[in-house]
C-alpha cells in the first residue's frame, strides 16, 4: 500500500490515478489540481467553439465525483506551491502533504510572445476550458478575428471562424503553415484554404506581431507587426504552441531538459527519487533517433499516465517502458485531412550526418479509392526512408481523401522498424470503396525501392 | 532482347506487359486473352450494378489503344490451348506462338455447384464484364433475388439489389455469412441486416441449394434447397467463390496445389522453366505460416503481375520476390465496414499445434473519434496474438466508424513481424475528429498484453 500523490488534473493526472488505484485498489491516491474541474478535452476546444460540440461539458471526460467512487482523493482548487524531495512531501494551498510516490502532471501552458500590451481586452490564448468559453462568446458578436500562429490550433480556429462566418487574418513568422511539416505541405494547406475561402482568410506570413493596438480602456483593435503592417480586427486569438509548465519544479533539482520539460526515463521516472512526470510537462523522446523532444498532446499524456500509474504503483518487475514517440500527428481544414508521423525529408536531412542516414523521399499523388468509384478523391502521400538500410523513417500526407488510414500504416511500420523492402508488397485490404488494387502506400514504397538501387 | 507471351487480360495480364515493357523497352511483348477486352476491375462491378459506377466503360482501366502506343501487341479473342514447354510454344487460335518466357494469367473462373437445372435462364454467375451487364438488366427488371453465397460478392450484390428496391433471399450452406472470419463477426453483420433491412432480406443458413425450379422454357422460378425449402423468385445470382482457370496446364507438366492453382516460387515462376505466372489462377503461401493458400483478389494479381513483368524481364540480381498475402479483404455492407487481416483466432487456432502457437485474442468496441465528436460511431476490433512470443497474428473489425484505419495498421504491424509489446504504445496520430486519444487498436493491444502476463 502506498500514498501516491498527482498534481495535476486535465489528462496524465486522471489517468495516472484510475490507473494506479486499478493496479493496486489498496494505494491511497490524492489528486490536487489548480483548476475547478478535471479530466477534460482540451483538443476538443475548437470543435466547441465552431459548435461541432454543442455543449461544453461534453469535453469533460469524467467529474470528481466518478473518481470519489473509486476511491481516489481529487482536491479541486489546490495549488501546488513546493516539493522537497527529501522530505517526501509536497507543499499545497500552504499545507504540508506527504507522499511515497508523486505524480507530477502539471501540464503545459501557451507560449506568450513578447507583444506590446498583451494583456489588452480582447486577446486571448487556447488552453483551458474556460478559453474556449470565451472565445466562443466573442466569436459570436464578432465579424473580424485575427489568428496569431498557423500551426494545429491555428488551423483548427480558422476552421471554427470561417464556419461561425467571420473574416479572418491570419499572421504567422514562417513563409508558410505548419512548419512541423516539410514545407511543400504548409503550402498545399495554404493553397487549399486561398482557392477555397480566399474571402473569409488572407494570410501573412513572414509577419512577427510586435504589438496589439488598443482603445483608452484597452480594448484590443489590432496588431502592428514588426514590418509595419497594421492589421484590425474584433479579437484575437495567439496560438504559436506551448511550453512546459513547471514551476513547480524550482529549487527541488528535478532535471529539465534542452525544451525546458521535464527529464524522464523509460520508465517516466524523473531524476529525484519517487518523483515521476507524465504528460505535456515532460520531455520524451523520439523513437527512432532517442533524442529528446517535446510534444504536447493528449494522446501522449495518456499514454504516459498509464505508464506511470503501472509502475509508481507496482515492483519493477512489472514496470511498463514509453520508448518515445513519433512526433504524429493529424488535424483537418473543413474535408482537407493532413497528417504526418515520423520524420520529415526536413527533419531528416538536419540530423543524416550525425545519424548516418541517406534519406529519400518518395511523394505520390493518387486516388484513395478505385478511380471509378464517385467519391475517390486525389491524396499526397510522401513517405521517407533511409536509402543505405531501407528504413521507414516518416511520412506526411494530405488530402481531400482517406489520408489517415496511410498514414496509420507507415506510423505501425515505424515502431516496427520495418523497411521498405520488407513492407513492398504489403497486402493491405482491398475494396473499390477503399483503395486502389496497389494502394498509394505501396506505390510510394515501389518509388523509394526503385531509388534505393539507383547509384 | 526477350520476346514475353502472356496469356490472360484481366489484370495480372496487362500489369506483367506494362511492366516487362518499362523494364525493357527492347522486349517484345504479347498479350494473348478469350475475351473482347482487357484490363478491367471485376471487383468493381457489383457497384456497377448497383448504380455507384454509372458507366460500365469506367471499369475498363486501360484499352487494347493504350498498350498498342506502348508497343505491346494485344490479341483479343485468342484463345491459348496448349502450351509445349520444351518447344517453347504455345497453341493459340490453332496457330504456334513462340515464346522466351511465358506468363500464364489465366485467372478464375466461378465454382459451380451441383445444382438440378444450372443452366436455367435467370440463372447468373458475376465475374466477367458481360455477366455485370445482365445481372443489371435483370435486376431492374424485377422484384425478388435470390442469391446463394454469402461471401464477399453475396454482400456487395445484396447492397445493390436493396439498393434497387428488390426483396431478397440469401441462401448460404455455413451457419452465418463470411466464413473467412470469426464467426462472431459474421454474425454481427447478418445482425446488421436484419436490424436495417429485414423487410427485405430473409437469410437460409445451413441451407444447400439443390434444384433451380424452371418452367417449361427452362426459365429460372427459384431454388429448392436440400431441406425441402422452395424459395420464389424472379431470378438468381451464384456466388459461392472462385477456383483456378487452369485448363491450359493441362499436359504441360506445371504444378499445381491443393487448392487447384499454379504452384510457384517467391519470384513466381512455375515448375516449368521460363513459365510464370500471377494472379488468380495461382495459389500464394500465407506470409505468416508460409503455406500455400489460394486468395483471388485484385490487389495480389496487380502485385504478382508487377513482379513477373520485373522478373521476367531481367537478370536474377534484379529479381523481386512476393512472400505471401495476409488474406486481408475489406468490404462494406451501406454504412458498415468488415475487414480483416492476417489468421483470424479460429484459424490460428487450428494451425497452433503445428506451429506451436498459443493464439489469445482482445475484442475492444470502442468509438473510432473522441466520444464527443457527433460524427463517432462504435467499431468492433478483434485482435489475434500469440501468447508466447507477442506476435501479432490478425485482426477483423467491423462498424460504422473508420475500421479500415485500424486494420490497415495491424496489416502493416504483421508485415514488419512485429509484437504486442514493441507496438504497445504505438503513436498513431491523434486529433478527436480522427481517434480517441488512446486509440481502439491500443486499447486491443493493452489487454493482449496483460493477457501475456497471466499464467
Amino acid at each position: 500500500m502506498k500514498k501516491i500523490v498527482i498534481i495535476g488534473g486535465c489528462a496524465a493526472g486522471p489517468k495516472v490515478a484510475a490507473k494506479a488505484k486499478r493496479v493496486n485498489p489498496k494505494n491511497i491516491i490524492e489528486l490536487y489540481t489548480q483548476e475547478n474541474l478535471i479530466s477534460y478535452s482540451a483538443c476538443g476546444l475548437p470543435y466547441f467553439i465552431e459548435g461541432v460540440v454543442k455543449n461544453i461539458n461534453q469535453l469533460i471526460i469524467r467529474t470528481p465525483e466518478d473518481f470519489e467512487k473509486k476511491g481516489i482523493k481529487i482536491f479541486l482548487e489546490h495549488k501546488a506551491q513546493k516539493i522537497l524531495p527529501k522530505e517526501k512531501i509536497v507543499i499545497i494551498n500552504d499545507k504540508e502533504v506527504h507522499y511515497d510516490e508523486l505524480v507530477i502532471c502539471t501540464g503545459a501552458k501557451p507560449i506568450r510572445p513578447n507583444i506590446k500590451n498583451y494583456e489588452a481586452n480582447g486577446v486571448y490564448e487556447l488552453r483551458k476550458i474556460e478559453d474556449g468559453i470565451k472565445i466562443k462568446e466573442v466569436m459570436h458578436k464578432s465579424k473580424k478575428a485575427i489568428i496569431i500562429g498557423g500551426g494545429y490550433i491555428g488551423i483548427e480556429l480558422l476552421e471554427a471562424f470561417v464556419q461561425n462566418g467571420l473574416s479572418v487574418e491570419v499572421v504567422e513568422a514562417n513563409a508558410t503553415l505548419m512548419r512541423n511539416l516539410d514545407c511543400e505541405f504548409g503550402d498545399m494547406i495554404k493553397n487549399y484554404i486561398q482557392d477555397e475561402h480566399s474571402q473569409w482568410v488572407n494570410f501573412h506570413f513572414g509577419e512577427i506581431a510586435q504589438e496589439f493596438m488598443v482603445d483608452e480602456q484597452n480594448n484590443f483593435l489590432g496588431v502592428k507587426t514588426k514590418s509595419g503592417l497594421m492589421l484590425e480586427a474584433d479579437f484575437c486569438v495567439v496560438c504559436i504552441g506551448v511550453k512546459p509548465n513547471v514551476e513547480i519544479l524550482e529549487g527541488t533539482g528535478i532535471k529539465t531538459g534542452a525544451f525546458g520539460g521535464i527529464t524522464v526515463d523509460k520508465y517516466l521516472r524523473t531524476s529525484e527519487e519517487n518523483i515521476w512526470a507524465a504528460g505535456d510537462c515532460c520531455e520524451t523522446q523520439c523513437y527512432l533517433t532517442k533524442r529528446p523532444v517535446y510534444i504536447a498532446l493528449g494522446t501522449i499524456a495518456n499514454k504516459g499516465g498509464r505508464v506511470v500509474g503501472i509502475n509508481a504503483s507496482s515492483k519493477e518487475k512489472d514496470w511498463e517502458t514509453f520508448d518515445g514517440v513519433l512526433a504524429s500527428a493529424i488535424t483537418k481544414y473543413f474535408g482537407l485531412t493532413i497528417a504526418t508521423t515520423g520524420l520529415t525529408l526536413e527533419a531528416a536531412e538536419k540530423i543524416s550526418s550525425r545519424f548516418n542516414l541517406h534519406p529519400i523521399s518518395a511523394t505520390v499523388v493518387k486516388k484513395d479509392k478505385a478511380g471509378y468509384m464517385p467519391d475517390s478523391e486525389n491524396i499526397t502521400l510522401k513517405v521517407v526512408a533511409d536509402k543505405n538500410t531501407g528504413k521507414i523513417l516518416g511520412a506526411q500526407g494530405i488530402g481531400l481523401g482517406d489520408v489517415n488510414k496511410r498514414i496509420n500504416a507507415v506510423t505501425s511500420a515505424i515502431q516496427s522498424k520495418s523497411t521498405v523492402e520488407e513492407l513492398l508488397h504489403i497486402d493491405l485490404p482491398y475494396a473499390p470503396p477503399y483503395s486502389s488494387t496497389i494502394d498509394v502506400l505501396i506505390t510510394a514504397l515501389y518509388r523509394l525501392k526503385d531509388q534505393m538501387s539507383e547509384n
